[in-house]
């Protein structure tokens, strides 16, 4: 055997081709090629515990190329992290702790967010310094750097052509995050093939227009001291992120180095005996690991178990002097929402101006920013449309703009949709903060892909979607959703919630606060909107309530947001008919889904069709209404009352609909469609 | 009055804050801050014709900041084309042919593709500018010089943040398109404010790192003579696309001029006075022209008349010399297919192996692609496994590379989904094209902005979607799409097909390759799927058709895609127990609900149970079925078959579905999904 290093690193090209063979799928490639790096990394660099992973100041790492994550399977097993040898040999099957693409929240410690959908892990990256950056300026003094880690990304040439990714590094670049350490594994080859065929910009100018500090490698299969020399001086660099290009071979070992075929697929018996003569290893062993190698990566855990041990010491003694930052960090590690913090939460009654939700909205975040100083976001460059700035917010900037601090807690995210997403998802992951993010509700359509992981990967993060529907107006059908809350509808583990008035919103923002397990949707008017006395917040927290209500009912209206009072319209034009309208505003359907089968049924009785009003796509409905008014075409450019009327939105010809319902089902009743055979 | 130029000007910079004011509603700023820029590529460098908008040859012109569409409707209107001044004074306002933001076939000449959507304008500016230069190197010859155009491009701040627009012009720089010229309006005011906020990159350095040539102007206000210079120098540089960044002032003229308060509001009628006092405009007059502005402007339509005259001589004596050339581009622009392309189908029985539909897709591409000479695309790095390349395909690379040529039609579309969709846009808005982009399924969720655009703006752009469900195995919950059927099942004017075997294949793409008026996505397995004998291009061509029957079935079970199949076992399941069922094999819902009432009820008659059996959420299917199995979590790492019956999706658990749903119907008719009241 070579030297210690050189040994990990042989031990970790060998090994990859072993786990992807053994589930005869994966990606031996990078694994191989970035051993180099990686070994560098987490033998002189990350510190971490094991024994306590989710200490707030360890190290993240950040393996953007997720599909190498055979790599840091194998690192977190040797390392001492939960991942035994046993889990690295059932890679990729049924239930094992060690998936296709790393899942954070998934049962194994050390990954620190979801990757694998390429540009996601470095943009969540940004957001994890983001988040040490803000925790830093918040909660260190003098003498007690309780905050203060690095995040370290690895990355390849998939993640450097997405845009969400050329979103979030360039404002990591404006906030001058000199802690996020990125290195790029530049191997020339993407799954086509030469990165000659697509891929040929300078990457490190590119990063140096965006205000990083870059440098190169020109061996990344050998030159690790070069590869650590140059972390070290990237950590010198404070007030710049660091890009480090480091010139790799991909599958280093295999006959078919250098080549896409090692990529994507297992390197077949005959190629891994090859790469194990080569480097030196027993052909005969399969997921041999020298107890040197073993015994040299032991330190790791020592390390992160001294510095665990110093930082606690700090913390008490940081008790001490500063009892109410150690009982806020505390209280934030522990995951609880500070006591009493709904008390302020504003109050209206029908006789209350007329308020858009994106404004009562804005309400809420006056009530409770600083009583919840966990949280912690902004707008896409729409603050004023989004309303979701509070009167005392300060920005998240570098101090050296001279326009706010990272005390800040209102984040610039420009026009950066996607990157926004993936930030929040980075800023949640950290701990200790409740992000959020706002944009006009049809461009979460350029977000859903960072959207998805916040669901996927249980995230708590607010998405603030204002503009919601055709009423917004003037700005025509490329601005108004119709599709859109049927798709959030249809994405596992999100919370969609579209509140009718003051008293809703206020109702909305308690599920979302509440929601610590995934992201929640707050779907928000541009116009304004009345507000009811019988509306509530708790009849939000139930998904669906009944907010008007006649004796022996022949039709429930049932609407959401800025169509409850639609709704209400409607069933006053129905009674002048004298026709009996229930009206049940359905803000949440996944909190109507979550409640008891007697209190559902108390909504929707048997026997009562059911109108569904909302002005978007009525796809999905069937599920609880049996007949629809809604928008099923792209919407129209007009002052949004004209465009009510254009879709037949508006009282009479709805009731005229009620109608034509109640008398379509005055021979039988209609399906209960609470009630499902299985 | 001052010079024509200046007078032509500042009547844009008086007109613009009329349209906005009258509308109530609009953006001033960007059209008073561009007008310079604008007047100059109208008056001196756009060739095009009013009289003959549709001319191929026409230079295309693409407002990518397309809130500032004031601007394009005054120059339009100035330069001849269909926007009267009427329709300028109902700027935004019903049935108007003045949207809020610019849409292309919405009934207006000159609006090349719908801009808006931040960084889709500039993005689908490179697919026009592709699809010039590969008809170029298609249609021309020594001598006919028939495909010649510019492509300009107007651009704002918000656009460069976009992660889109990075995606595009990184591409647009890898293949060397000199003749794309964006103009970039830098007035460093975002909506939140200052671009110092979030923005503060090297614009040119970015876009040199692509491969642009980069060009400043410091004063767009005035210096318009600096402004033509420097678009000849970008005409000159042939082997690079352009940018030139012109430092303009906001609402240049208002008193608020250079905030952002002039971006998104009407001015005022105080400040509209005071910008007409500044520029010497009657102050009592509104929406006023001078009649020497007009005239001036008349030279656009005359020199666009007579190049037109010119081209289509041109054209003629091409027909003598080049007959089949001009044979060939004559039927691509009249948007007729070419005869018998249906023939080369390929053609399969129940004995044909077992084929992914990803393969049978490819096997339809090397049947037609060579027929179809029209049809262009490539794949987001994943040509492999999105099976789009077909033997006779060649690269579409810029030659110096000697990678390909721009007559080559397989486009190497680097990791970028989105950008993928917006330059399709571009490619089928240029004509003459039919473009595909091929990813995995769950990454349209990625490029979900611009496919939305295909669908308003009715591109006919094929999406080659494969890995359409948990199927894909392996890779698991992060690439395994769950919503992504119902998202874009919602999304208007939008065919969606998931064909179940060979045939079906060939179904979907005749059905795709004819409609012509909007995208279609062809969502295909990546696992091998038997094929059926009695299965049909022409019941795709229905949405969706009894596959498989029995006499007098007790239930119907419906499937898409790969669980066409499974419904077939379960089925034959159902019949060893004695239970009698139909399959019906529904691979398009949008074709479906195009057929008769007739034909609907055949598929689907009164009082039989339908049970839908898809591997994705089973979000929608209320709307056909009375019960549904599917998947309504997040899927699994690991083998597809043990993902499938992990999630119950196995023909014995099934099977016992179906006789719960049969028996839960026993005293009583199932509602007849196909009936409603209105």
């Amino acid at each position: 055997m070579a030297d210690i290093d050189t040994a990990c690193i042989n031990t970790i090209r060998c090994l990859a081709p072993d786990v992807v063979q053994k589930a005869n799928a994966g990606h031996p490639g990078a694994p191989m090629g970035c051993a180099p790096m990686a070994h560098i990394l987490f033998s002189r660099f990350i510190r971490g515990s094991p024994a306590h992973p989710k200490w707030i100041n360890r190290d993240r790492f950040v393996l953007s190329n997720g599909h190498a994550c055979a790599l840091q399977y194998i690192l977190l097993h040797l390392t001492g992290y939960n991942i035994s040898l046993d889990d690295l040999k059932s890679f990729r099957q049924l239930h094992s702790k060690t998936p296709g693409h790393p899942e954070t929240n998934h049962g194994v410690d050390g990954i620190e967010v979801t990757t694998g959908p390429l540009g996601q892990g470095v943009s969540s990256a940004v957001g994890l310094a983001m988040a040490e950056a803000h925790l830093a300026a918040t909660f260190n003094r003098p003498g007690f750097e309780l905050i203060n880690n690095y995040t370290y990304c690895i990355l390849g040439d998939g993640c450097l052509q997405e845009g969400v990714q050329a979103e979030a590094v360039a404002l990591a670049g404006h906030l001058q995050l000199g802690k996020l350490i990125c290195l790029y594994d530049d191997n020339h080859i993407t799954i086509d093939g030469d990165t000659a065929l697509g891929f040929t910009e300078d990457v490190c100018k590119r990063f140096e227009a965006y205000g990083w500090h870059t440098q190169v490698i020109t061996d990344g299969d050998h030159d690790i001291e070069g590869i650590a020399r140059a972390i070290e001086i990237a950590q010198a660099v404070a007030d710049k992120p660091s890009l480090i290009k480091i010139r790799t071979t991909i599958g280093y070992g295999s006959k078919n180095q250098g080549e896409e075929k090692v990529h994507g697929s297992p390197l077949g018996e005959a190629d891994i005996l090859n790469v194990k003569a080569k480097f030196g290893f027993p052909t005969d062993k399969k997921f041999y690991i020298p107890d040197e190698v073993y015994g040299f990566y032991k330190n790791f855990s020592l390390r992160g178990q001294q510095l665990y041990a110093q930082w606690t010491e700090t913390f008490a003694t940081y008790g001490q002097t500063h009892p109410e930052l150690h009982a806020e960090l505390s209280r934030r590690l522990a995951g609880e929402l500070p006591a009493g913090w709904k008390d302020a939460l504003p109050k209206y009654t029908s006789a209350s101006a007329t308020l858009a939700t994106r404004k009562t909205s804005e309400a809420v975040f006056n009530a409770i920013a600083e009583r919840i100083p966990e949280i912690i976001g902004g707008s896409a460059d729409l603050t004023g449309s989004n309303n979701c700035w509070w009167k005392t917010a300060k920005d998240f900037q570098p101090p050296a703009t001279g326009l706010g601090t990272y005390a800040g807690r209102y984040i610039r995210f420009g026009v950066r949709e996607h990157g926004m997403a993936a930030i929040c998802n980075g800023l949640h992951a950290y701990g200790g903060l409740i992000p959020f993010g706002a944009t006009f509700f049809n461009f979460i359509g350029y977000a859903l892909g960072a959207v998805r992981l916040s669901s996927l990967s249980k995230h708590q993060v607010l998405y603030v979607m204002t503009h919601d529907s055709i009423g917004l107006g003037e700005d025509g059908p490329t601005h108004q959703p119709i599709e859109t809350l049927a798709e959030l509808r249809a994405l596992p583990n999100t919370l969609v919630i579209r509140p009718a008035d003051g008293h809703e919103t206020n109702g909305a923002y308690i599920a979302a606060l509440e929601n610590r397990t995934g992201p929640t949707v707050l779907v928000l008017t541009r116009q304004n909107l009345p507000h009811f006395d019988t509306s509530s917040a708790e009849g939000v927290l139930k998904g669906a309530y009944v907010l008007q209500d006649v004796a022996s009912p022949q039709v429930i209206l049932v609407a959401t947001g800025s169509e409850v009072s639609l709704a209400v319209n409607t069933a006053k034009e129905l009674a002048n008919s004298g026709v009996h309208a229930r009206v049940v505003s359905f803000p949440s359907w996944e909190l109507f889904e979550a409640q008891s089968q007697e209190y559902k049924d108390s909504v929707f009785p048997e026997g009562i069709p059911v109108l569904s009003i909302e002005a978007l796509s009525t796809f999905g409905w069937d599920r609880y209404a049996h007949a629809s008014v809604g928008v099923n075409s792209f919407g129209i450019s007009a002052p949004a009352s004209q465009i009510y009327k254009t879709f037949g939105l508006v009282p009479d010809v709805i009731a005229e609909k009620a109608k034509r319902l109640i008398s379509y089902y005055s021979d039988r009743k209609p399906e209960w469609k609470l009630r499902k055979p299985f």
